[in-house]
């Protein structure tokens, strides 16, 4: 039984969770103009409503089957909850599981506590199921792009989730392995941003370049994006919505916990927008937007999973290596691996995704996380405290992601490229000419171009 | 006297009123969008300027004399609030009504509370006021526009929101005519949404359609939007202030019933924007994003009402009907009534919100709203429950709406029309060459059109 | 010790600084916007970044010297916060001052709280460094820019925010010098607002109006933004954070004042934009969009250090007065001055700002503030009041706004066109050409222009 002062604090707790979904929900607008922005007018009605579809065709994945999949194994302590907090908000576990008739949120445990952390939830997988939307753009067939927001949804993004947040293996290996505190995320670098970024890069490949983006020599050309005002509220927006994110993934107002995550988020995007700035400025002599921008989002996509447990100093590092990398990325994709990525969605959520996760392993400095998985109660630690089995949890995630997720959504665009009449890629004709008019039936902007 | 526990409830309670009342008025900025974006180039000052316009000009209205008028007589159980609660919160009854001196925020009463309480309503009734701004937009003469801005705030909407929130006779049907709880709206389909879609239906019919809307022949031609990213992340907008504007409005986060209504409010927009998807490609060839969107809005404005009181299952299912509901709509809108309606807001608004207020009567669960209105303490039962009495009470007021409220607007515009000089819709010349200069004095793009 | 009660209480209370503060970052963008949208679109790249970066630059000076340069000697007075409220959030003062170990977030005294403190603190000053990239738009130098960003966040803003919020003298008139409660500045009008005011104007002076602003004759040319709509958008993103930049200056959900708060923000918001609408009306015979943004922003600016402290009513004659203040200035500025502020930064920050300072002495009722500065327990209270006394500390506060920090930002930006090679401002075919090629490597809208 509750006191008073405690079930209003379990109150506060779960507004606290719905004003997070809230503002995660909000960032596919964010998501929305930062790709648009970065594509070509001709095709800008397709790639806007990739975006705004992605949130119906996900969700409905996801309230389905995709949320009871993930979760039905839930513990709190996967997700750093304390088990008395958590269960004073959530109830007992176990309450969804899919073959326990959680389907479509139809079991005996619905609360409105539930309701709230499945909004919270289903704004996280939307996450995932649009960042390929990125690095397919531009010549992503929408009947085929709708298939992928219902997989992404209902079954590839619960995959990864249901092993780490969901209490599954990966969450268990300080018992089974002895790593850390078993494979910590506070907030999803790896569960919802590699995980992403993988998607993003096998799409990449199986689409191919887009038409005239390598010359016959092989060499990468530019293709400048169109509209830089809307990119870059895109990016404040995506910012924006971080803080619920990041700082909401305590799931409580009352573990103060959220106020030095919210503070870590913004250090990093700071240090990576200006990191990014300096850098490319030195690799190139101007301090191009877009890579600004990729700085900022690489900052904050690996922020992510270290966010609770690391000192300021370090998130402003971390945000640092962040724009370098993604920036470094970005070249290596385009010009080494000859992938063709519009936004650079591989470089920021992929390979920013893997370095947040291994990022904990590195500079958590056991202030945070005892108890996390239910492993023992000391504070998630990484090397700089000279503990080297978290790295070795958050190494182990890496390489599930890499060899198992990544094939997986191979596997997936694969085959579906194959079944599909025509394959998965928009006729050449329609590319060309820009897939608003044939693929959406409306041009962007009739009046402009 | 309350505990210390309870004074911090009805702190953070009011602190969730006013969070809930910045996201619905932020809300201003996705209608301003979607208005916009789905207009031509040549009127976008003009439009967004009424958009923009809309928030002040009825904001004074209703300071001025539109609050006291609908919640003089206010009762806490009109909103379902637990007494207790709302008098921890407001403080007992009747601290505003307008003749004892409750006029420009003025009276004795006026705590911290009321103020908070005023502005999320205000920002309720801009909601209505905005809406006509999107069936009226490219012909409206701004003078006559302003007028209806302060007429809504002060009289237009007080009225049905007296009737029903204000705790007035509709509110009370439950006794004096034995119809469920009597009339029920959570959030304002009927309150807002309706009462605005009629207005927006009123002012269509007298401005009549743009200039070569329709041919020689009767049929309609499309008028495209000129951007669609723009009306994309207006949505975006209007679905994230969405969250506050429903679930907000338990006025307590000490009612975790808000995270119930969140995650129906989410359920609504996502099967009501692949529902319309799905509809749109079905009847027409292509997924219109303008469909999407208004398939979106449609949901939303439709669960409005009843997304306290149903399962998720039934959010669900509002949400597809309504998108149905929207597209079939416009179509009848357009080709049957030979009305122009730029942006679709009288199928969105108006059909869906009387929609919204049925399916109360239709989908409710009982689960919830024992005691609504002060009606005896059984929750609000839907006919899936056998009770039809509710649908009777959500009738009446689709009614009243519909014959009361509709004429009030239609005389409004007809009789402003009337003695304006040169009626309210702009100058012939000036529709033809775009409102911009001739009405603002500025282009909305000067450099690209 | 705090009781159960009391902790719930101040996590709440964190869990409102930090909601404030990503709504306040969030202005970001809507000044990014503002700026962008009032400028041409051959500088639309460069103005957008100059709003973008300038949240890292700003952030980066900040986070290593400015915070602790700003509140190492805070007292919670000066917030106007009960010193227990404030012990029990931050723990007792100097936890991190400069020359202790307090740079980079990095003493000892670093709790949660203490980071979701600086995260609001430095939302803050982010918008004081963003106000002269508005009138320093389309001329100014990208890596001139870029050392203004740093020095704000490290040095400027710190200065006048020490004397003030930090608990320095300027808090302490009402001791020395028996002038009210000392400086009262309840959001920032003063602070924030009128310190980015004068840097704007220091700004302008120094560059020089842009090439063609002034003809042959001296007479000033209007130079039409290139994208109302996006200005509009930015407003209501703008109006949407001061709720967050106002309301949440209670750092207190506990202090249910920020209701008050939040509702006299808006009031005067929309009174300002409906006043600079007829005002402007009546001046030039239209509604100007300019002038309605313009109107709403110098009420938002003028509220904001006396929010907290006065009637509604007193509220919305604020708003009036600031929008006709602002026309007025815009004019005088322009014609009399021969400034060229392309977005009106001057009038609306910088005049505006210093009659919020002074309308704390003026309209306060005395309702609100006991024991600010750690004054005597009687309210705030203005000359409607009959106390001359607080306006004299506030016109001090507004004196060495002028005499001392004006003339810090001109040596500034004086002494750095001097050493900087060509000096701050852009070459002069870069400003004919457009600013984005030469300076950011892109265009905004490769495609449109």
């Amino acid at each position: 039984m509750q006191s008073d002062v405690q079930l209003l604090g379990t109150q506060v707790n779960l507004l606290w969770v719905v004003l997070g979904a809230a503002m995660v929900v909000f960032m596919q607008a964010g998501f929305a103009l930062v790709e648009t922005g970065f594509t070509r007018a001709k095709h800008a009605a397709h790639v806007v409503s990739t975006n705004f579809a992605i949130f119906g065709l996900g969700f409905i994945g996801f309230f389905l089957i995709g949320f009871p999949l993930a979760f039905g194994g839930f513990s709190y302590s996967a997700f750093g909850m304390d088990n008395a907090v958590g269960e004073a908000l959530l109830g007992s576990g176990n309450w969804i599981f899919l073959f326990k008739g959680g389907w479509a949120m139809s079991g005996d445990g619905i609360t409105p506590a539930v309701l709230g952390f499945f909004l919270y939830m289903v704004a996280f997988m939307d996450t995932v199921a649009t960042i390929p939307t990125g690095s397919m753009a531009e010549r992503w067939k929408w009947s085929s792009f709708t298939i992928w927001g219902v997989f992404c949804g209902a079954i590839y993004y619960p995959l990864f989730a249901a092993w780490t947040w969901g209490g599954g293996w990966l969450a268990k290996t300080w018992d089974t392995m002895s790593l850390g505190a078993g494979y910590v995320d506070f907030a999803g670098s790896g569960v919802v941003h590699a995980v992403g970024g993988v998607a993003a890069l096998a799409g990449a490949i199986v689409l191919g370049p887009r038409i005239g983006k390598f010359g016959a020599d092989g060499k990468p050309r530019a293709i400048p994006g169109h509209h830089i005002p809307m990119a870059m509220l895109g990016t404040f927006i995506l910012l924006f919505g971080w803080f619920g994110f990041n700082a909401a993934s305590t799931f409580a107002a009352t573990d103060v916990q959220f106020a030095t995550v919210a503070a870590n988020t913004a250090i990093a995007a700071a240090f990576g927008s200006i990191a990014a700035m300096v850098y490319i400025t030195k690799r190139t002599g101007k301090p191009d937007p877009g890579m600004m921008v990729n700085g900022m989002l690489a900052g904050l996509v690996a922020i992510t999973a270290p966010c609770a447990f690391v000192a300021p100093w370090a998130a402003a590092v971390i945000g640092i290596l962040a724009a370098i990398l993604a920036i470094e990325a970005v070249f290596f994709i385009e010009r080494k691996m000859k992938l063709d990525d519009p936004v650079g969605a591989i470089a920021v959520h992929g390979v920013n995704g893997i370095f947040g996760v291994l990022a904990v392993g590195i500079f958590s400095n056991g202030s945070y996380g005892a108890g996390w998985n239910g492993s023992a109660s000391k504070g998630v630690e990484g090397i700089i405290k000279g503990d080297w089995g978290q790295l070795g949890a958050q190494a182990l995630g890496v390489a599930v992601i890499l060899l198992v997720i990544f094939p997986i959504a191979y596997g997936f665009f694969t085959i579906q490229n194959k079944v599909t009449k025509g394959g998965i890629r928009s006729a050449e004709e329609d590319e060309i000419n820009g897939l608003d008019v044939p693929e959406m039936g409306v041009k962007a902007y009739p009046e402009f171009t």
